[in-house]
């Protein structure tokens, strides 16, 4: 460990071992909070939240090249890491993981964990192998950490909904935290991926978090057809010029299947291209 | 923990890691001999060297549906409980874990751990979905015990090179032993399946061991081609008129990868229908 108040930068799989074992033997408990970096209020919410709840925190920082596409966004995604180091040493996090790419696959990595159901819909859809990258690099995070718990955004509520499963499933022992989506002033969700847009993009980009509320306030008001909900949000996103819906869906908030009235916990899922930058959100129904 | 000497059956995961955790607190090393049960002097060498090497053993005994195919036979494999905890106690295992198929694979289980590579040829080919089976399990009772150190047999070599792959790419922390083929006094390998074989197809059964054999004889004799070797392991079973060639193959001994001439560490791996009885044998060559 470095000097109190001092985060400790670990860019090998042995090093971050060690670092943990010193943090976690007078008893701690450990959280982590898996990160791309480029940490926004978002990731911090998990941040703090985890340094409240636990004895030693770890922020991984890593753009892992398994989630992403080949057409997608890998080469562009933005990494501030200095700033995202300052960030995580004044919200008191232990140590911070940033391990190269080839430090987490070697040439010859050929080991995978997929989830099957709940990863194939929505996001899964349209960015096939996303999530097989998504949990086996989470998977390998647990198994280096061993943390107790993990902290993940609603932002990416698919994402946590596939992890709690893959934990549960695969037995890791860890509790997964999932904290509320975080927005800007005027309601677009934070994103990483907020940074690509153009000024007249991010005005289009409102409409998503607008498209949600307004279908909010309908199903407040008594609405439980999923497709009056869903057409709700995209007559709201419609207004956007430069806004190509991928996918607008009501879906169970758990299995993520698709329900075509409101009766238990439903996810208002909305995927939707601004320009060339796909950006998501979603709303939780409870009835 | 039960009184000193008595082993401990646990059925839940919650008993075992309770159990572990209580054989652990001492500071105790763990090792894990993952088994479907049916005993014999095979899983026994793995027993008695994880004894000697750990401060507690965990045997698990539990016949995983998901490394079965459709056709197999998950139905009738062998499963004497009671003659197979009292060889655990003799060898000194701390705990035996036996949970039921419920207790591991809930109803919307959905996560699977596959390897993509070694997994995929020899016994890969003709039993799809086996090695997935095996590597979600074995990772389930990994998280589940969370073991210093897991043993496995050569007889099974395939499987043995798989799991090593796997807790490396997935950096699983947990050291791969895997233990020579224990052998009958006529040559054939130890297995559970050769309690299906009639007194006839037993006859039979030697001769995938005298094929490896011959074989070894010629490579010891200068013989370096592959074909050369196969040829003669598939001469010698052609004696055995019930006996049907599923594969011989020589592979790289740690990629899998067919070789044309043998030049580094090499398997030479048959599986064999005798009857209607699967059995598996190799050699390992060295230049």
């Amino acid at each position: 460990m470095e000097e109190d108040g001092k985060v400790k930068v670990c860019k090998t799989i042995k090093e971050v071992r060690k670092a943990v074992a010193g943090a976690r033997a007078g008893g701690a408990k450990v959280g982590i909070v898996p990160t791309m970096g480029a940490l926004h209020e978002g990731h911090m919410s998990l941040v703090r939240r985890s340094v409240a709840d636990n004895g030693a925190t770890i922020v991984s920082i890593f753009v892992n090249p398994t989630q992403f596409g080949p057409a997608e966004d890998l080469g562009k995604y933005p990494r501030p890491f200095e700033a995202d180091c300052r960030a995580c040493e004044a919200a008191g996090v232990t140590i911070v993981f940033a391990p190269e790419a080839a430090e987490m696959y070697g040439k010859d990595f050929s080991t995978y964990v997929e989830e099957t159901k709940l990863s194939k819909g929505l996001c899964g859809a349209s960015r096939p192998g996303h999530f097989r990258g998504v949990t086996t690099v989470v998977a390998k995070l647990f198994n280096i950490v061993g943390p107790d718990r993990a902290y993940f955004g609603q932002k990416d509520a698919q994402q946590a909904a596939v992890i709690k499963r893959m934990a549960r499933d695969l037995d890791m022992g860890v509790e997964i935290v999932v904290m509320p989506i975080v927005r800007e002033a005027d309601g677009l969700a934070m994103s990483s991926r907020n940074a690509y847009l153009s000024a007249r993009e991010r005005e289009e980009a409102i409409l998503l978090s607008r498209g949600l509320a307004e279908a909010e306030r309908l199903f407040e008001g008594g609405e439980r057809r999923a497709a009056a909900l869903v057409e709700a949000v995209r007559k709201t996103i419609a207004q956007a010029p430069d806004a190509k819906v991928d996918y607008i869906e009501a879906v169970d908030a758990e299995t993520l299947e698709r329900v075509e009235m409101i009766r238990g916990r439903t996810l208002l899922a909305v995927a939707v291209f601004v320009g060339k930058t796909r950006l998501i959100d979603n709303a939780v129904l409870e009835p």
